[in-house]
């Protein structure tokens, strides 16, 4: 700052008005500070001091699968929102399938400070992340493998499970898939105990030649669906447990004549736009986020649970009924 | 440090050991400094000494509409990526129609240290990004206005209007209505002029009663396209300036007979799924991405212009053929 002041020929308190924003600097004077800064590189000395004073800001991380999945870009905006009340803003990171970027993600994150974090977490064991004193975790939608103490954030994924199947089997379906992904991950695991519940409840048998597992994107979502449909004895109905999944079945339909009732589990932009509607598990997604928001200002003292409620919206997907020709 | 070094009974050495996560430090101590360091409450300390090493690495912003919206989240996950090449994290913000706070969301990313931004900007104008010494932006998308020296990415939006009215004309299209929201944004701006040209270069007639300005949201788009077809002489095809008015088509449809050509501009996920799939003007997200993290990471001379290339992807909806039946 001496070097400007000495350069534009003004006092050093005029540079600093001009740096910090401050009133009662001519624009004449004010451009020639500007001028000044620019030819000296003043940028790396105004940068830290910038820091210094931004580090009693807060910046929250947010670290999940993919940001372009609607799961995903919906919980970023109302965690965004929710950031927002209390001046924070939001630092983002998608690991993709891949623990070792999780791991990556939260390294990188916490060496700029960024201390206070939400994780979507991969089904891989997060017993490392107890290594780093001062950071502050919440856990939202999954529950982590490997700690004792996590705050976490769920959905009641049992409960969404048990309505999606008794809705089905309400209107008359007897065989009912479950199209999942990693049961690894305790919402897709909770989603599925709560079909198998349902299903159980009515006295009907879980066939686990309609249980499909493991498959994550929509395309192969879509194969494996196409071969249920085929099978001597289709079923007559299938249980999303995840909005990729819910797209396959979207898909594999575009291509077949059969009509299959269905429920997807997570709402999405377009799920009233398809003919007929998608009946889905929805949930309120904003508290879903300012609960997490609310658990890790308030300090993390882990162990803390907090379970979103869902409810079923029908839209006609669900609602078809089911065959009753066969025996 | 050197508290906890002693309340811990260890050398300095070990307890920064244990802080840098650097190896050869056995199990015993790395609890006993871990425990100390939680007794002392060192997290203030340490959260300024991971600040100050964490200030030479690289935090990009990203400040947009609307991160839930599948153009921004796509845009995001692309810059993600294109950043995480560099090792540079993204904080994004959302202002969602309101200039005031795509302000506020500049100054809050400047006040904590991240100078180097990306910018989908609103129509309003931004000659007070100027007054911030060492800030680098580079706007996507859209031109800022008030600006001089601006470095931009956009579109080739001019040839994707061109393209999806020429689609629509070749197929015997001769009353196009076009669905745009703010055209004081030079992405709406450039699309509808390209489909001007279309019609004038085919000899048609540009009925001003068949352009749709200022609509933002799928429900308002969805009730202008239904006002559209129960005009006397309605449109045969229209062409979306923007995913969310290709939604307000597609929800028009649903409750309407009529079928009509149309294209939209933004390909989303969902866009092969609907029967028929969806035409749209598409382009490598990826690519314009890149391109402006390389010029934000290049230093932000100003004034430059970077043109990314689209295309068409015919899916159904733009090559449904139009009535020849009127006079």
């Amino acid at each position: 700052m001496v070097d400007v002041a000495r350069h534009a020929g003004v006092s050093l308190k005029t540079v600093s008005r001009v740096v910090n924003q401050e009133p009662h600097v001519s624009t004449l004077l004010r451009q020639r500070v500007l001028a000044s800064i620019s030819t000296l590189g003043f940028r790396r000395n105004e940068a830290a001091s910038r820091l210094a004073r931004g580090a009693t800001m807060l910046t929250l991380g947010l670290i999940m699968e993919n940001i372009s999945n609607e799961f995903y870009s919906r919980l970023a905006k109302a965690v965004e929102a929710a950031a927002a009340e209390h001046e924070a803003l939001v630092v983002f990171g998608s690991y993709e399938e891949r623990p070792e970027r999780e791991r990556m993600l939260v390294e990188s994150m916490y060496a700029r400070g960024v201390d206070s974090l939400i994780i979507v977490p991969s089904a891989a064991d997060h017993g490392w992340l107890g290594e780093h004193p001062g950071l502050t975790t919440v856990f939202v939608d999954r529950v982590p493998t490997g700690l004792d103490q996590a705050d976490v954030v769920l959905l009641d994924d049992v409960r969404g499970g048990l309505v999606a199947a008794e809705h089905l089997i309400a209107r008359g379906h007897r065989r009912i898939a479950l199209i999942s992904d990693d049961d690894g991950l305790s919402s897709v695991h909770d989603r599925a105990s709560g079909y198998r519940t349902a299903l159980r409840a009515a006295g009907l048998p879980v066939d686990e030649s309609l249980v499909v597992r493991g498959v994550f994107d929509p395309w192969r979502v879509s194969r494996e669906v196409s071969r249920l449909l085929d099978l001597a004895d289709p079923p007559t109905a299938l249980f999303a447990t995840n909005n990729r999944a819910a797209i396959g079945i979207l898909q594999a339909l575009r291509e077949r004549h059969e009509r299959p009732a269905y429920v997807g589990f997570d709402d999405f932009a377009l799920a009233d736009v398809f003919n007929p509607g998608v009946t889905v598990v929805r949930y309120d997604v904003a508290r879903l986020a300012r609960s997490a928001v609310d658990l890790l200002l308030d300090g993390g003292s882990g162990g803390r649970r907090v379970k979103v409620p869902v409810e079923l919206v029908a839209r006609g997907s669900g609602e078809l009924p089911g065959s009753r020709a066969k025996p």
